[in-house]
């Protein structure tokens, strides 16, 4: 009815000094925010924190996909326990399961490989290039045209870049295409796992508490990265040494309290907060719905195939998890939409907006060609969608990265594809080869009939966009019934024989007898005019869009307010201080959880396992130096008011002195929506305390080798 | 698990002052605790709280089951909405609505009869009359004629108090059995419905938020208190003048703010904190889950029985909901139980004392009869609840009372039984007719064949237990397949016919065709066995338990603490301060909810309906006088540490110059288990601010002649 009204959060007089900090910003920003750093208690230079050769940001790096950060001389890294998942699952037998006893090697000896997936990729120079990629675009190229002229000068200022074999480069848009810049990455690819605590730690709580609070995670691994003798990234080997960081975070035991400044460093993954009120209105009353629905039943169908069978169920468990992961947080938006209408806060910002441009703007019909491109990718969307639940198996996923693969490799590398380039090969070898963990062929038969029977009871409008729709899609796909003939005689399921065919030319792939090999030559005129319309649609927004936002930024700067571009896994800089909030009227969460309330969590089943050792120091108070003055206790997790998205996991929580006191590793149910609409309000990310780290290292793991390496300044007594 | 460890509190820093304050005190005893009272801010002096005539104590009354106070000197009486329901719901038809509507009377003659059932109870003298009681009991006495010896003696008492018919008095024990006070209260019975709001406001949230917080309920109601033109209690007439009430008290809208200390007079039911580790166990393991599965067995019936037909569903509503609301308060207090190990922390208490009292006590073998009766009454109690579930029928239950009515209607008035002596007939007969407001036969057949299942079904045991058995009832209850007969041959479901029995002698019964009538007659045995084997054992237990409590009494007299009584529905007084809780880690409650978490719970589904009037108020941040500093809106209810129970409904919340803030009407889940062990850390009462009441009234409903009457402190600007 009326949610729209905002809820006092002084309720208890605690929240006043609660400054929620929206902004993820690129460090070469962070100047322009001087006296807002220095109000909130942040002691750094913000000149010190722009200069990514200098400490604290040049001890940041990224993972891919999650962040992470040095803190040690000797290459010791620091992130989630989730994000080290891998490494330690690999690691990982009946006999040493290291996921539930933890892991912790003694000495470097002991210390285990993390695997192809395992990387370390540290940010060295960043350019703005945005002239190189947008000079004299012809005015009259079509879509299609212009995003392939983009796409390959991207390629060759990213061929460019790589030349130095140590060093991945990319060339993402900022602020949706108004900037590019060229990020040259140092990629360090031996990285090896050095110490995780039991998953009852790293993973209390587990799926039940994700995205919520109260929380009791002790979401952190270390990781280091190794190199070649001669201190340049090398192929895994043991004769690599480990890598001198020239910069790595002093560790600080004294904590935080309610109220104090953070700074926090990472690669948040994506955002949507320049978007629209037209494209909030689809993602809430299409695009999310939509992907509920299909998930939930892709969820029915993985339960329903798995059931009774155990090892099934392990094989598809991290499948699960990852879509239970996007379903709850899908579910969180589209809870946030309801529960506050950001659409129509957004139509007064864009209302503003259009009063200022009409008065200010130059290209009157900027606004209208903007509207017209929006509506026609908002319907490829749709017909994408479908597309996506036509094609819902693994195996013809594999075929058609294959066959793509095949087709990509006859032209030159620089003419290819991005993603199917020869710096792509060990990636898409990686990800064919993981393939057999997660995967069995009767289940994937399962999903892929339903998702087929969803699709072919879609409204026909998707199948047949007069405009838009992929040729032939409903002629080319099989009928939902006629599967067993596929699982029957293809061979893709064997791990060997799918990566055989990687290098097999075109003609090879057009003469297999292999059902899911053919159906992949068949889709390819499919996929190629769906790609194109994407290709047009996305050139031509490409031309409007960087208006728009050169336009918004404009405006903002006629209020004196700096714009920071939505996340694209870029290094980027937050800030905030630790605070609790009010999700309902009467009720303060945060901003701390304790020792004690992981005994008081504890049952007999996971995910609330607690390890005997924690649970004998909690109740004997064995807090020693880690005892937080106020709460009386070792703290555990916290809030914070810093702006943070999928990809912060990992990142470093500082203190005001740019002192590592935490690591980032989720936020609350009620953030969700933050992805779209910062509310200052209810936006919290959360935090892993460094004391708890290094009290369960002392008092539960015994990792003094460690606690040793790095640098702990601890309370005074 | 472990689930004994303590939270600490200080999770926001903010509860460092909240003092949880145990203690129901009788006012006499408050000089006592002098020093207390000035520690947490209180400034009346406990002297002047401690006289009954004197402000503010002389402005606290009963409404039997509720507590109110006066507000003015003309017999305006403020209690809670769900105290005042009664006379709300008498005075409301289809067309009249006053529940949903609200009603309010702007002028004095518009003031509607509140019925039989509204009553206003001034206490005016308590004496001690302990030695009148228990003066020269034989040492040799059976149990039962030490219980029938003191019970004719409190009858004397009564009677001698009651020679004026103006007055009601009553001797309860305190102590368990070790004090005896008079109480002497007039009984004022012309009482007018004044103002209620509609129960959108006075119930919003009804059985889902009842026991929770955040809460958001304005659970108040206006009553006035008529007598004579002689200024003497009368029976309800349009000749009544308002009674000029001696004292009143001072509204303040001045408000409350977190750590404010207040007091809170009324008159709670039942506390069992003085019950033995031994007690606690049989009503964890035995009673409770008992009493749960007989409810929620019998909600079951209910259900079933009334599904589909409206009228029936209404008729049982009120039914159901006090079904539902000990259901919910039994249910928490077995979850307090397993949360908390109460019985294991009254262990260590009662080997404490047992150890003082092996040094101190006289008697050794008090301890050790204790433990005998309190065996033998635990034993008793099966064989009670047994003989109630047989007995599970309202036609069953009213030929019972008849039947009863005429058997001791056969002896002089001060022989017979307490509840059925004349001064008793009033209060039988209004019961009598009430019933025909939550009955139908058919649902009532369902309710006892079910319970009579239930019933024979139990364990022999019950049946059977060799000293206790309720002689021959297995021999009388009927089948529950055979009860057809029963309801279609009774006219008792006749309120008329029903009430024609009242007066008939015993012969007239003996000699009914009324199979209820017939059954009760049959009944009587069984009854008088389970009766006298009651009277044994309280007769001996009175014996043992005041010289226990004495014992413990001068144990904490030892340590310097005074003692109050358990809770018996007499004036008693608390404090404590406005605080929040930490239910669980991470998480804290209260201690303010406001007008916009109404706006934001609101939906178009009772009870979560709101007027449209308020809705518009919070929008337009009509707040007036009555925005708090702190939260910069409306408060509407507030948390303390106080000390109550139910009884305490509708008890004045005072500030510490005794002005009132707030009426007492809920506690919180987690606080239900105090009626057994008051945990400082949660245990919390709910308030509703007087604040949000004068701010309704004002912006609402319109009640400015209210306004006027009452002598309100507005704050200054």
């Amino acid at each position: 009815m009326f949610k729209s009204i905002v809820l006092p959060v002084a309720l208890l007089g605690v929240a006043a000094h609660a400054v929620a900090d929206e902004g993820q910003w690129q460090p070469h920003q962070l100047p322009q925010l001087k006296s807002e750093l220095k109000r909130i208690g942040i002691t750094i230079p913000a000149e010190k924190l722009a200069d990514l050769s200098k400490h604290p940001m040049s001890a940041i790096v990224s993972l891919g996909g999650c962040s992470a950060s040095f803190v040690s001389p000797d290459g010791l890294v620091v992130t989630n326990h989730h994000c080290g998942y891998g490494a330690i699952q690999r690691n990982s037998t009946p006999e040493k399961n290291y996921i539930v006893d933890g892991f912790l090697a003694k000495t470097r000896a002991e210390e285990l490989p993390g695997g192809p997936n395992s990387l370390v990729y540290v940010t060295e120079k960043v350019e703005n290039v945005t002239d190189r990629v947008l000079k004299d675009l012809g005015a009259n190229m079509s879509g299609r045209e212009r995003s392939e002229t983009i796409s390959s000068r991207i390629k060759a200022l990213i061929a460019e870049c790589e030349s130095d074999k140590a060093y991945r480069c990319s060339v993402p848009a900022f602020h949706r295409g108004l900037e590019y810049y060229r990020i040259r990455q140092l990629m360090i690819r031996d990285v090896r796992l050095v110490y995780a605590p039991s998953d009852k730690i790293g993973n209390f709580g587990g799926d039940i508490d994700n995205y919520e609070w109260p929380r009791q995670t002790g979401d952190y691994t270390f990781l280091r990265a190794y190199v070649g003798k001669d201190g340049r990234p090398a192929d895994p080997s043991p004769d690599n040494v480990p890598y001198k960081s020239k910069d790595f975070l002093v560790v600080s035991a004294e904590g935080l309290k309610n109220g104090d400044p953070i700074l926090l460093a990472g690669y948040p993954g994506r955002t949507s907060r320049y978007k629209l009120p037209s494209e909030i209105r689809f993602a809430r009353d299409v695009d999310y719905p939509a992907k509920v629905k299909t998930i939930t039943a892709d969820l029915d169908v993985i339960a329903a195939a798995t059931k009774g069978n155990a090892a099934w169920e392990v094989r598809y468990a991290s499948v699960a998890k990852s879509l239970n992961n996007v379903l709850k947080k899908t579910q969180g938006l589209l809870d946030g939409f309801a529960r506050k209408d950001i659409a129509a806060i957004k139509d007064v910002q864009d209302a503003e907006f259009r009063a200022w441009y009409a008065k200010n703007g130059s290209g009157a019909d900027l606004l209208g060609q903007l509207d017209t491109w929006i509506e026609m990718d908002m319907n490829l969307s749709r017909n994408e969608a479908a597309y996506a639940e036509a094609t819902n198996s693994d195996l013809l996923k594999s075929a058609r990265t294959l066959y793509r693969l095949a087709l990509e490799r006859q032209k030159p590398d620089a003419q290819r594809e991005s993603g199917y380039q020869e710096r792509d090969l060990s990636f898409i070898k990686a990800r064919l080869t993981r393939l057999e963990q997660s995967f069995v062929p009767e289940v994937d038969q399962a999903r892929w009939r339903a998702s087929l029977t969803r699709w072919s009871a879609a409204s026909p409008a998707m199948k047949d966009d007069a405009t838009l729709r992929p040729a032939g899609l409903h002629a080319v796909m099989p009928k939902a019934d006629s599967l067993d003939a596929f699982y029957k005689n293809t061979e893709l399921a064997d791990t060997a024989k799918r990566l055989a065919w990687i290098g097999k030319d075109v003609d090879a792939f057009r003469k297999s007898n292999d059902p899911f090999i053919q159906l992949a030559v068949r889709l390819n005129d499919a996929t190629t005019k769906l790609e194109d319309a994407r290709k047009d649609i996305d050139g031509n927004l490409d031309r409007t869009i960087p208006q728009y936002m050169a336009a918004v930024i404009a405006w903002k700067k006629s209020q004196g307010k700096p714009v920071y571009p939505d996340a694209n896994s870029t290094l980027r800089v937050t800030y905030g201080t630790v605070s609790p909030y009010a999700p309902r009227d009467g009720l303060v969460k945060g901003p701390f959880t304790t020792v004690e309330g992981i005994v008081e969590k504890a049952t007999d089943k996971d995910p609330f396992l607690v390890p005997a050792a924690l649970t004998k120091a909690v109740q004997e108070k064995r807090y020693g130096v880690f005892k937080d003055p106020v709460l009386n206790t070792v703290p555990v997790n916290f809030l914070s008011s810093a702006d943070t998205t999928g990809g912060n996991s990992g990142s470093a929580v500082m203190n005001k002195r740019g002192e590592l006191v935490g690591l980032n590793f989720d936020s609350t149910y009620e953030s969700i929506t933050k992805d779209w609409y910062f509310d200052t309000a209810i936006t919290r990310a959360i935090h892993v305390d460094i004391r708890y780290m290094l009290w369960v290292m002392k008092e539960v793991d015994g990792a003094d080798n460690l606690l040793k390496e790095m640098t702990i300044k601890y309370p005074k007594k």
